[in-house]
């Protein structure tokens, strides 16, 4: 018998009891044991649930029973759920969680944690919601040296610049769109600001390259800055605007980690992954590209993935099942100012002075353009020599191209 | 110290070889021991070889030295890798192969012969080449039960049809492109009579629902009845013609699989998947829909599933990796003939005999259709269903449409 107790009974913690109850037959033949659901400690009462006898108020009743296994962790933030966690580990309980937040900013000491307790701490549900990446990463790309991976990792920015893309709605639109369906917290900002991808290209940073790099190492920027009259431009030539969490290996170990809205030609398998669903491309040296792609949220896709991760614990209690990387570092993270790329620009400006500042560009046209305006790709360069070359000129949007 | 022999210095061979040299570092590291190559077997002599000492020419040689833990099977075919595999296993050695035909043909009693003897038998590379998706199906997935298996499971056709949609190349004039890039062999029956994508489809039928399917229980139509008519008339309503090997769980435990050209909608990112490219899209009661996707062949990518493979045993030799499904039926797999769906049909025959014959019908256009020549699609039917209403006409082609 193998005992789970699940932290917080929200979105996803009650997709967890739900699969395990579910599904609890092939859980069981897959675990080869029978898999147990012993508490869920929630704050509030759930009179009527079916699961009404597991719950419980007081964390120390978890903390202290020592028939429980694993502890699935779905409160979120890095607070309590940060309190709860180490209590778990140090009472040498397995920790599964969805927490994208805690595992960004605490992944690091949590995982030494668990090594000297000589439990587990895994949370491939934190990245891609249920599409298995975390995994795949660690263990089926083994065999490489990982280079760049590159991410739709925010199903709610995602469906937003879709709304742009197919229905013209401005982004204000789209937002309320994404709000009254759900998609969208009320307080939209972590979604729309960027910090949600963020905190999942750390962690895929963290897996693909051995050490811990925190959010606020990363150049984050949002979608509040992409228009209607980009997402135009974009079209014309033939490519989407989507916001990429990116992370690429630099030479002696340093690591370039950054997220911004890109143009994505519409020969890149990312540019056709729309609405909510996420997708994470990885590039290894012997793989060469390879993508993974799925729902990035919801109750049940996300639910899929801890339970997975408990499946895999339960199997074998006492096997080694860390995720391990090693310590963050100052100068870890090199800014992107390194990174060449071509770039998007949307300025007001006659064209002779564009081209006088810029050189050689690819003009862009859409329906409707005011007097002015003027959007054109430039060459390859590192974002130091765009703004250098743009400083004389009215710049409306910029943004990098992916190639 | 872990000894690794492999069979066979071809292609995936010797791509394995180098990927063991090229990353040995790493690998070593994430093994936590040191993974040697020790032996290569080959008929041929490789004089110039940077492993010329490691090459050996009987087998007995590498069954009978205990100091080798892991043999990779790059043989390909099912005669001596079958005995190899077989006389391995039974030596105590765990097995690791990219030969799809050896496991849709005899994984049942190789993975029995495994477990017997306490070793493993691995094949992440036999389906999509370097993709990860064996092991995603069966860790990562392993909350859910997987109700459907969608794939684009052979590079060559897909990069026939491919030449053909963008290009405008018939399909003979395809073929003979790939092949003169080596992307298809000088016979190409395996591929393009659709075996190859069938073999893999079994495999994927075996994992993701627990019992053998042969090959020859599979119905499997290729792409040679693939006609430029019936690439531009998909593109006309925004369809791509792909090859799909699929599966579907039924009532009972029983299984439905087949082989067959589809319609693809370009709203299922199935259709975009170009080129060499592989795709597989797995359907489960709790992720809802995942695709993984990446190179579907090719030395390295393949090497680079193999050596995961590797990795995995190596890392715990003790442990048990077995996969395992249950030994087929000749009644567990099921007729696609009770599976509906749209169909595309091409006739020669007046639109009013058409209707009549087929109902409520989505006449398609082309540019240059010769008189008389109709295009259509249909309600969602069996095909016995369609075969009956088109028995009275003059139909060119017909293949099912992916909904």
């Amino acid at each position: 018998m193998v005992n789970v107790a699940i932290l917080g009974f929200g979105t996803v913690g009650s997709g967890v009891a739900e699969v395990l109850t579910k599904n609890g037959g092939l859980i069981d033949q897959r675990v080869d044991d029978l898999l147990r659901l012993k508490y869920i400690l929630d704050v509030r009462d759930f009179p009527d649930s079916p699961y009404k006898d597991c719950f419980v108020k007081d964390f120390s009743v978890i903390e202290n029973d020592p028939e429980v296994d694993i502890v699935v962790e779905t409160i979120g933030g890095a607070k309590i759920a940060l309190d709860f966690t180490t209590r778990a580990l140090k009472a040498g309980k397995s920790v599964v969680t969805s927490n994208k937040e805690l595992v960004a900013t605490h992944g690091y000491e949590l995982l030494q944690l668990a090594k000297e307790h000589g439990v587990s701490y895994l949370f491939e549900a934190s990245v891609g919601g249920g599409i298995p990446i975390l995994r795949p990463l660690t263990s089926c790309l083994a065999a490489n040296e990982l280079t760049q991976v590159t991410g739709i990792l925010n199903g709610t920015t995602n469906y937003i610049l879709t709304r742009m893309i197919k229905a013209g709605l401005t982004f204000e639109q789209a937002l309320k769109e994404a709000q009254d369906n759900g998609y969208a917290e009320k307080d939209p900002t972590a979604d729309v600001d960027g910090h949600d991808a963020c905190r999942k290209i750390c962690i895929l940073a963290a897996l693909s390259f051995g050490q811990h790099v925190y959010p606020d190492q990363v150049p984050t920027e949002g979608i509040r800055n992409v228009t209607l009259e980009d997402v135009a431009y974009a079209d014309s030539c033939g490519y989407k605007i989507k916001l990429l969490g990116r992370c690429i290996r630099q030479p002696e170990g340093k690591v370039c980690a950054f997220v911004a809205p890109h143009l994505v030609p519409a020969s890149n398998p990312l540019s056709g992954v729309e609405d909510v669903f996420n997708a994470i491309a990885v590039t290894g040296n012997a793989i060469g590209d390879v993508m993974f792609y799925g729902r990035g949220a919801g109750k049940l896709p996300t639910a899929s993935a801890v339970v997975a991760d408990v499946i895999d614990i339960a199997k074998d209690l006492k096997r080694d099942h860390r995720n391990e990387w090693g310590p963050g570092a100052t100068d870890l993270v090199v800014s992107p100012d390194i990174i060449t790329s071509r770039w998007y620009v949307r300025a007001q400006a006659p064209v002779d002075q564009v081209r006088l500042a810029c050189g050689d560009i690819q003009l862009l046209a859409r329906a409707g353009a005011p007097a002015g305006e003027v959007a054109f790709l430039t060459a390859a360069m590192t974002e130091p020599q765009i703004k250098d070359k743009l400083q004389s000129l009215d710049v409306r949007s910029r943004f990098r191209v992916l190639d």
